[in-house]
């Protein structure tokens, strides 16, 4: 197997057909695309608490009031989703959405800022992911940049892999992670009103500091603007639509329900425990971290089996919460590319039916973040909430202008004529959400600006700009191949081009490539770029010419067709193509307006530590003749397979299937044709 | 310039002619060939002072004593080479001198000893170059091993630009490591003189440690085995007489005896002087390290400029010494692989005269030895001496049996009859020198065999067996094309193939392929591979069928040539590669014994940046054709360069140039061939 170890990694190819096995129901479309929603509420509350653990105890007790206005804002993006989800039923994302009703810039902008949200999305939930082992295990802390890429590596190539195997590697870690945090808040809450609501922590948190500054407006924003990227991941379900079984809106918004509503508890829960225990965040970036989850579950239950459980399952599902932008991201990769906004590669999907291409982007892109802030979560969340925010924000506005149109043309062509009040209902609900997300992303930006922020508002643009270039160099591309003139073919010009043929030395190889040029055309030159200098090569010249007189020209006079010619030509700079160009030169100069056609001779080598072996000359050649040599000419490659010597397969028993014995078994009827 | 980075840093194409430019003269041969021997005067008494530090002051008086062995071992050497250059004036390297006198596998023992010396000798050097530039400048001692890479990557592209460039860049501060380093040793004999063998150090040294061993002779061994690495290097003259000038072999003497001279006075006064100020070696591993020749300039003149100037002189021309491999190791691989033992990219010469894949081989190689071995020039020492004594020994031994051979047939065919006396002492040197350096490597072998010496007996071994596999495997691909049966070409099955062009759409790309394949074959078959599913597809199919009918067919059938037809073909898997090896047995089915000609389209793209921007299926489509298509096929590739579109250069003033169009205005005389 020659594929073997691509093969191992990757899987088998995936049939076209298969594609319909491998959607998605309730049960298995909440982890495969509610883990990045779900797995915010271990960050985006510790994010909140970062900001607020500057006040000391003073500040805990706003984590409260914080929580339930972004519960607000969720409640609001759930009914927007909800109608989205009908509205666009085949993948609703901000990008078409967006298109769609605002036009391609306002989708160019969602795309960029989706790109840059995915990419984060990958490296905060590894960084919080890692957070939580570091907090379990104090001794990895110090290789948290080994860890980091290996988990990116691993999940590069479980997606590689393709959805399906994806999701249900992750449903186990996703349902223990609901089911112990839930209890944890469950018993956590019911400790809290016995005792009054001050419980007795069983493993006491850290101290909390000294209060060091002053509870403010700008710091309760600051909180909010933190927080806010508890909600990311919300808008995953209507990107994937078309990976839910059928009916797919019913699954579709069975999911986002189910999603929006544990999201919510879970916030709600770990925000009110928070200051009931008194829990406050701690720097990542110091020894002897904990994060806010793992300090909960001490100060609830205490340590033990149940702590290790429930952090595993906040590790597993906070790494692999990255795998929602691995199923998101190359699929709104293919769509802009398939507009041709992006490279084509993007588009082609690969054996696994998922596009690799945009798979790996997203790994390097991501990787290079991680790098870049140390895998520091707490450096990653300025970042993150802007682009999640701003593709929120123009899917709302493209829903509500959707609304709006359909509103004034309701008696008109539409198939589903809206009712006056359903769709004002429609359009308000869409519209209040675009406000509401809206001035959420104002106050993000804000708040964030000089934390980081300042770097996305830069990047989104910049995005966008690349997006617009890659669709102008295929539109000039296109306008290249595009029929201003005839369309048919022109058969006015049709002589045989002359064959030039590299040789190096009289053998085998060569003979093939000689003979299959002269079944296309009668009239051959062969070059042999001399390196050598001194009466080595004078040797080798004379030989070599002696041997081309008598096995090829003699036999091909004897046929009728003219004599090949050899050509001896120089090679001072010991380039390649050098002499080809020279040869394509002369041949164009003695026979004007004849094409050229370069005939390769081609050792194939199965193995692939044969490769080495070789100097593929012959590809650069090729690739360099391609580019180099001018609209006139063309290049045939002539294989000849090299065989591995086994022993119940010598050299003996092949001889006979080589080509033109082959041929002849077959009789030499094929020389009579028209 | 589309070469331009490649171009700045590795320089414009080198001629074949040049290459007599490029030669040595004594004054620009003692850097180019003896960096390697001189700068192993700072690591070779390092070396041995290292085994002797654990006896503290005791071992220091032996350091005078173990030196004068190793000098006159050097003394043997050079009496040794002085002849080999005589007698091999073509570079008379151990693998030439092995191969040549004690047959192919002696020789292949000397070059994987070399290739193992050469590598380490790069590694060596730059550590040890590092570690003096960390005596001088303790805050660097921390950045060693970023350090070395750096090093190692700057000495790569000199080298990858050619010889002489770096001759001429290393003159200057090999004259200064020996003017500074003379001057010092000078000036220190002086000062022990005149004070009577205790000379008061300027700066005095660390102090010696404590004595934790007896001076035994095991340790006194162990000390001659690693002080032997001084003289590794002493065999680069021999190895690239070539590279002299006219009389080479008067100038590689004169290099040869200089560079001996200098090595042993330095030697020897280092020797001197370490045992006088009472100068020991320190451990590389630990912060605060001082090198031996740290220690010495600072003891016999104190710190300021000329210690500075000495210790830059010695850091550069302790990382140049690498120089010497870079010379000689891609030289040798050379040889090696035109005897196809070495895959042939070792053999093709580069841009610049050098043959870039042995220089950057060297440089993995010496690269993962610096990683592997954190740099520290005292755990490469073990490695590094007993390739470079197999390598003299192979070599004498070799000489030894060239004078016996010579003198057996004095009155022979021989061109230059020997003397008998004079053949006998000729005998007895090299014999003398084989018996001398085979029991120095006995010696370092034993006294090493646990710090490392054990790796090199198994790699030594291992690269030997992998030389003979690579010439099997050339043996067995020669087989194949050697040969056996008629050597004439075969013109009886001549037949035309029938060309198969695979179409994604019907646009000039197409078009130029059809065209150009109706110039080789009548016969054509268009193949179109469909990867969508549904409506899509079939109104695609529909309109491509209508095109091709209209601008293909009819056309073709006007002119009088069969109807191309056009095959639509599913691709199930999104494989590029499967529909036409379907394809080409759909035609061998149907057309038996007809050879099949796929044609390319491929899209030309000048611009580097352009190339990310298409999918390249074409190219590995051609691959895989290529290795799967069976013996009967071959591939066209018919380009289209596709034009940056200036404004001062639009697409209607390039229109006329297109291959057609172009044919045309040489008129249609071409079409009239036999």
């Amino acid at each position: 197997m020659p594929l073997s170890l691509s093969r191992l990694l990757i899987g088998r190819p995936v049939s076209n057909k298969e594609a319909q096995g491998h959607k998605l129901g309730i049960f298995s479309g909440l982890p495969a695309m509610g883990l990045d929603g779900l797995g915010s509420a271990s960050y985006g509350p510790e994010a909140a608490l970062t900001i607020l653990a500057g006040t000391g105890t003073a500040g805990l007790a706003y984590i409260g009031p914080i929580t339930w206005v972004i519960l607000a804002l969720l409640a609001i993006l759930w009914f927007s989703y909800w109608q989205t989800i009908k509205a666009y039923p085949n993948n609703g994302g901000s990008y078409i959405v967006a298109k769609d009703n605002l036009g391609i810039n306002a989708g160019l902008l969602a795309a960029a800022a989706l790109m840059v949200d995915y990419m984060l999305n990958v490296a905060v939930g590894i960084s919080a992911g890692i957070g939580a082992l570091t907090s379990a295990i104090p001794e990895l802390h110090a290789y948290t940049l080994y860890l980091c890429p290996t988990v990116l590596a691993v999940l590069t190539v479980l997606n590689l892999r393709g959805t399906r195997e994806a999701g249900l590697a992750w449903s186990l870690p996703t349902y223990i992670f609901i089911l112990t945090l839930g209890f944890i808040i469950a018993w956590g809450v019911f400790k809290a009103i016995t005792t009054g609501g001050h419980p007795h922590p069983v493993v006491s948190p850290p101290e909390t500091h000294q209060a060091v500054t002053a509870v403010s407006l700008w710091l309760l924003l600051r909180a909010f603007a933190s927080g806010c990227s508890a909600m990311t991941g919300v808008e995953a379900v209507s990107n994937g639509i078309s990976a839910f079984r059928d009916p797919p809106v019913k699954h579709a918004r069975a999911t986002l329900s189910a999603i929006v509503l544990i999201l919510g508890l879970l916030l709600l829960g770990i925000a009110h425990l928070a200051a009931a225990y008194g829990i406050s965040a701690m720097d990542q970036s110091k020894d002897g971290y904990q994060s806010v989850l793992s300090q909960l579950v001490k100060a609830v239950y205490g340590r033990g089996w149940f702590y290790d459980l429930t952090i595993t399952s906040v590790l597993a599902v906070l790494c692999l919460s990255a795998n929602t932008s691995f199923v998101d991201f190359p699929r709104m990769c293919r769509l802009v590319a398939r507009d041709g906004f992006l490279p084509r590669g993007f588009a082609v999907p690969g054996r696994r039916l998922v596009c690799s291409v945009g798979i790996l982007f997203l790994t390097l892109g991501s990787g290079g973040l991680l790098v870049a802030f140390d895998g520091i979560t707490d450096r990653l969340i300025p970042l993150f909430a802007i682009g999640a925010f701003l593709s929120f924000t123009m899917s709302q506005s493209g829903m509500a202008a959707h609304w709006w149109r359909a509103q004034r043309k309701t008696s008109g062509t539409d198939a589903r004529p809206l009712s006056a009040t359903r769709g004002r209902a429609k359009l308000a609900i869409n519209g209040g959400g675009a406000v509401a997300t809206g001035i959420a992303l104002g106050i993000i930006l804000i708040a964030k600006f000089t934390d980081g922020a300042w770097l996305t508002i830069i990047i989104i643009p910049c995005t966008v700009l690349l997006l617009k270039i890659v669709r102008h160099y295929y539109d000039q591309d296109d306008r290249q191949l595009r029929w201003e003139t005839q369309r048919s073919i022109d058969l006015r010009d049709h002589g045989k081009p002359v064959a030039l043929v590299p040789i190096k030395r009289w053998d085998r190889l060569s003979r093939n490539a000689v003979e299959y040029a002269l079944r296309l055309t009668p009239d051959l030159i062969a070059l042999h770029a001399t390196t050598l200098d001194g009466p080595e090569a004078e040797r080798e010249e004379t030989s070599l010419k002696q041997e081309w007189r008598k096995f090829v020209e003699e036999p091909a006079c004897e046929a009728g067709l003219p004599a090949p010619r050899l050509l001896l030509m120089p090679s001072h700079f010991r380039s390649v193509t050098a002499p080809f160009l020279k040869g394509i030169e002369h041949i164009q100069k003695r026979l004007p307006g004849r094409p050229v056609m370069i005939v390769l001779p081609e050792l194939v080598e199965g193995r692939w530590w044969g490769y080495m072996m070789h100097t593929h000359r012959e590809r650069r050649l090729r690739a360099q003749l391609l580019r180099y040599g001018g609209k006139r000419i063309a290049v045939v490659s002539v294989p000849w397979q090299l065989k591995p010597q086994t022993p119940r397969q010598g050299l003996a028993q092949e001889e006979p299937s080589e080509p033109v014995d082959k041929a002849c078994r077959h009789g030499i009827r094929l020389n009579t044709q028209p």
